[in-house]
């Protein structure tokens, strides 16, 4: 196994202990695994989370305008309740916690018992389920869609929303259109290993990509031949479209590489998108291009739109100041 | 060879196209391959470039703050004279351009040419020769120190510098000062594969790492088995330092990834390099962590270390705003 890591068990404590020491303003909770921010603001809390192995998801995310903490499991596993508990006690300021959960059956299950154990405590706590991923209906870890990159840009408007004072219902309801407005779907050209186990977790060809994969490399599709940018960038947009009708619409575009993907091949990706969507009539208002979401050292990449209105746009520009995005 | 592209000779095309798609402040030459500001200011311009293949670097620093543009060969090759020639005028703002060119035999002879017809039309034309990476003296393309990622925050320094209204002689002092103060030290794990060529540029066993190896596949000090993060942190920590002494300094600390390192394993190696760096009296004053200068798919890091006083510190906290680099 050919990683720059010390001991495999220890891979989620080194890498946010690494984050923590590199973002002065990020406090690392190492007995849970959260990252939280130093200075939690007096307005609704915002938490996620997740399996690790998809750095900087959620973690790189913790910042003014976005999340205010995000709690961490092993690998492709989700973090336990009372982890989940211990974040929104720590950003808990009685206006609320709305928590971000992508849908995943172990995440849906341990952020809401934690929800539970916070209620009983009396704070209030919102939730919302993030399912951009139009691939699969259904998944080895999932009922219903999957919730893949679209996520980066979830945290993104609700973070914005609370910043700006909102309460927690409206910061929910804002939240949740941007969710009904979102899509994405992903490929995947090799597989990653999980440090604990040692090997890769499918078989692929050399000359194979996989369509519609899934971030923990669930089933996707189909399985093809590795074909050109253009051809994938029109496969993706495709099933993208066929699920959510964009056109005549501005939209944010996320195009996220899973990892081992070059900052060159998502840029040649990129052009390829931009000029898809001119002739689908769909307007691009801002573009992301990088490793937003990741599934370790997998190459592969998935696209996401969001289709944005003055409100939406308005959130989207709003200042932010995270690790990985600032604006 | 598994890679998303179109056509293998027209990737550098397509990928400052899909780049200035993505970032309308930037403007796309297609003609000459450079990368420039829509709006240039009235001040010292500054221009890059060198081979491609190194993503983001240079053309994703061209922004407010810091280049105004960059001109891009083909991968791993120098840009001609006459591209470079036509960055400089197009930034050229009678009051003088610096070069900031990495020290490759060919960027220098063809930064030199463009230097010189710029100056026959009476352009004033400075230049500066990052040199940072101290694992061998001379290499493949290369008389004396090879340029790598530490460029990048020359990039920063140069451009605060000139964005605060200096003059051409006082940005390339300070310059010359953030070099003579920089030094970086790499390690790969992998190769990665020039498009139109279609095969590895050096093979390397499943479990050996190659130390010192230059950004461009050429051959490093030594050939060894994997190591962990921490004996990885080391070895580099202990190559930059023996060569410059860091120590009851503050300095800008960087941690780039080749292209498909994991965002997770560059932060394990920032938690090992963080904390060597403190049993080494050095203060980390600001960090940077991710894809800055890659070799495309290759899979490694380098880090980079910049001793800073006051008038530095200033420059690299100054605001800018390109597609990866925001203060």
């Amino acid at each position: 196994m050919k990683k720059i890591i010390n001991d495999p068990t220890k891979v989620v404590n080194d890498t946010l202990a690494g984050l923590a020491y590199s973002n002065p303003s990020l406090e690392y909770l190492k007995e849970y695994n959260v990252i939280l921010k130093r200075e939690i603001k007096h307005k609704v809390g915002l938490v996620s989370g997740g399996g690790s192995g998809h750095e900087p998801a959620q973690a790189g995310y913790v910042g003014e305008g976005m999340l205010d903490a995000a709690v961490c499991g092993n690998v492709f596993a989700s973090p336990g309740p009372e982890a989940i508990y211990e974040g929104i006690k720590k950003v808990n300021r009685n206006k609320g916690v709305l928590l971000i959960v992508t849908n995943y059956s172990g995440d849906i299950m341990n952020f809401d018992m934690a929800k539970e154990l916070a209620e009983v405590e009396g704070v209030e706590v919102e939730t919302v389920i993030v399912n951009d991923d139009v691939a699969v209906e259904d998944s080895t870890f999932t009922t219903g869609r999957r919730g893949i990159a679209g996520t980066v840009l979830i945290h993104k408007i609700a973070g914005a929303k609370a910043e700006m004072g909102f309460s927690l219902s409206q910061v929910k309801s804002v939240t949740n259109k941007a969710i009904a407005n979102i899509r994405s779907f992903g490929i995947s050209l090799s597989s990653c290993i999980i440090p604990s186990v040692g090997k890769e977790i499918f078989d692929i060809g050399e000359d194979e990509m996989e369509i519609g994969m899934g971030v923990h490399g669930e089933p996707g599709v189909e399985r093809t031949k590795i074909k050109t940018s253009l051809e994938i960038a029109e496969i993706m947009i495709d099933r993208i479209l066929n699920d959510f009708d964009y056109s005549n619409s501005e939209v944010a575009l996320m195009i996220n590489g899973l990892g081992a993907t070059s900052v060159m091949e998502l840029n040649i990706l990129a052009k390829d998108v931009h000029e898809l969507l001119k002739t689908r009539k769909v307007a691009v208002y801002k573009a992301f291009v990088g490793n937003y979401m990741t599934s370790m050292e997998m190459r592969g990449c998935s696209i996401t739109l969001l289709k944005i209105d003055s409100e939406l746009k308005e959130l989207l520009d709003y200042p932010c100041n995270t690790t990985v995005i600032k604006i």
